[in-house]
Order: structure tokens, then C-alpha cells, then sequence
């Protein structure tokens, strides 16, 4: 299957769609329809329709979507057999939160290993994951290709730097700092304060029904 | 000005630019251009070009944009002269984390007041903010139309639906459930758990260049 043809923004949906999917195998269930679904991820449900069609899903008037079909397409395309290793920088509040949330579950993504320069965190183990001192980065980062940066702004780029020389290509950042990477490294960025400013913003300019 | 005109995908990023627009003035620079800013924001200079022949903005070549022209149209749009006041929903490693966070900085959004099941954390005051028993919401909820929910999954939906009820309607929700509320209330989600996944799922099947 050519996995690129799916249009990037079909394709963030996909753990959504898979989470739910997998939900409703676990509970028995063997078709849903586009608007059960739209319900269940607040994706309106010509969008639903449309991604699904990417899928090679053709959901059945009368019948829907079979729940098997899906969950099958979606293991294989999220490659839910391999485990993808992160190491999370960074263990204060956002960070410790990051470790205690349960990846695990419905997931194959697992934190590994943590970072911190800060001497009482170091040598200690949070929600099962062991923490060293950030000064071990190179020497402790092997075959990690995934990052999760929860530290402050003004050392973003400077430990940015370090993890991409030691093999990771793929960062989560947290910190309110756009970072600098090599142009093939892919960076995603969480900004908790332009969430919230955006979510004022559309709701004070856009009314829903 | 008609805002309801600016898609919202181009809205979405106005906090982002607000932010970038603002620093360049602090260090009084007069103008910038579409690659200046598409390299400190992230975001692809034709986009950025599309976006702000929204805003009215129109570059010139060999001159760019005029940086105070823009901050005087962010500040308008993104109401800066107006303080909202945001309610935080459970204070454990996420809530607290953003306790912490100066939102003040750059913005217009402030965290007022905190709400915790936890007796230890009643009565206690985090980043300035003062926390009170989650049983006290309805009397201590006054024109707060945002809140932000940290909270475990299961008690979502149950607090989503009291917090309408006292007035909120809009809800940045980082629980891994999807919220069911009336349908003119606006919920933002942010999963931690599917943003990492989502950032795997790229980094296997787009390659950068």
C-alpha cells in the first residue's frame, strides 16, 4: 500500500481513529457508522467519510464501516507490532506528568529513559522510567529516535542540538521556543499558551450553532 | 473589519505570529520580511503570505512587512487590551505545570483560580493562583468562560458538564477522552498521547527532505 498518498492531515488523525476503533473491537462491537464515529471523535463526518475512503474503507449504506477491516488497516499503517522507543528531556511538572501518563495503553510508544540536570531527580525513577543526569545524553541515547523536550525555552535549542547529533530525528516540543534542526528532522510543536490563546480567540470570533 | 473572515486556519496561527511580531518590536526592528518570519515561526513563507494578505498586510519586495503595522492589527484582533480570565481543573503534574507557566508574558490570558479533589491541595496557593475544593465550582465560578481540564479520563465528562452549567464554554481539555457537551460549547483537545503518536506515524511515512 502507498502509505504517502494519505493526505498529512487524514493521516494525524489516524491514532484517533485507531483508539476508538480499537475500543469498539474490545467491546464486541463488528460495525460503526460514520456518524457514531463523528460522535465519538468530534470529526464532523463528510471528513470521516473522505479519510476513510484513503483507507480503501467503503463504508456501506444501512451498514457502515466494518470494525475488523479497521482495526487491521490501522495496526498495520500505525505499525502497532514495533515499539518506538523516546526519551523524554526535561522532568518537572510537564515532564513528570509525561511519565506518569500510561503511553501503553492502546499504544506502542514507550518513554524509556529521562533526563534531567537537576541532582535530586537524578538516579531516581518516575512511573517506572529511570533519570540521569543530562550530561549523560551522549553516552545514554542509543537507537533513540524520538524525543519529547520538556525543559525551559532558553536551553531548547542548545539541547535540541545535542539530541539530533546523537541519532534523534523526530522532536515533540513542549517549551514555548521554536527550535533550529537540520531541515530533516521533524519537529512538532505543542504550545500550551497559543492553545489557550487560540481557543479565547475562536471563541470569541467564531460562534458555534 | 469582518474577522469571521479569516479562515480558521489561518486564525490558528495568529497567537503565533502575535508572539514573533511582538519580540521584533521589543527589539526595535521596523520591518521583517516573509522569510524572516517563516524561519523564526516555522511556517511556510507562502502561507505566511496568504495569511497576512488577510490581515491586510500587503509586503513589499525588498521590504517586507511593517512590524508595527501588524502588532497594532494582532493586538486589535487578538484583543490584547483584554484580560480573560481561565479556570484550571486539576491540579496534579499537567495542571500544576501550567500554574507555573507565565502566561502573562506576551498575552492576555490569566489563570485566576484552580479547582483540586485533593484535601492537601485545598487552600494552598500555586504560581500565585489560590486552589479550591472541587466541590465549591458553582459557588466559586463567576464569568469564567474558559477553563482548562487536567483531570484524570473518567471524571470528564461529569465535570465537563458542571462547568457548562456554570457558564464555561470553552474547555481546553487534555484528558484522553472526548467530552460530550452542547454543541455551542468549544472544546479544544490536546492528547499526549496521540500527538506522540501521530509525530512516530510522520517520521516513518514522510521522510523531510
Amino acid at each position: 500500500m502507498e502509505q504517502n498518498k494519505i493526505p498529512q492531515a487524514t493521516a494525524k488523525r489516524l491514532p484517533l481513529y485507531y483508539r476508538f476503533i480499537n475500543n469498539l473491537n474490545q467491546q464486541g462491537k463488528k460495525r460503526v457508522s460514520s456518524k457514531e464515529l463523528s460522535e465519538a471523535v468530534k470529526v464532523d463526518s463528510a471528513t470521516i467519510r473522505r479519510d476513510f475512503s484513503y483507507f480503501g474503507a467503503l463504508g456501506k449504506k444501512g451498514y457502515g464501516y466494518n470494525v475488523e477491516y479497521l482495526l487491521g488497516f490501522f495496526k498495520r499503517t500505525l505499525d502497532q507490532h514495533e515499539i518506538t522507543e523516546v526519551a523524554l528531556i526535561g522532568v518537572g511538572n510537564l515532564g513528570t506528568a509525561f511519565l506518569h501518563y500510561n503511553f501503553m495503553k492502546n499504544n506502542n510508544i514507550r518513554i524509556t529513559i529521562a533526563f534531567d540536570a537537576d541532582e535530586n531527580k537524578v538516579g531516581t525513577d518516575i512511573g517506572g522510567v529511570p533519570v540521569y543526569h543530562i550530561d549523560e545524553l551522549g553516552e545514554r541515547l542509543k537507537d533513540t529516535e524520538v524525543a519529547i523536550l520538556t525543559i525551559p525555552a532558553d536551553e531548547a535549542d542548545a539541547i535540541a542540538n545535542q539530541l539530533v547529533n546523537h541519532g534523534v530525528n523526530g522532536i515533540l516540543n513542549f517549551t514555548p521556543a521554536r527550535i533550529t534542526v537540520p531541515s530533516h528532522i521533524r519537529v512538532h510543536h505543542i504550545d500550551l499558551a497559543i492553545e489557550l490563546q487560540s481557543l479565547v480567540y475562536f471563541l470569541k470570533h467564531y460562534s458555534l450553532q
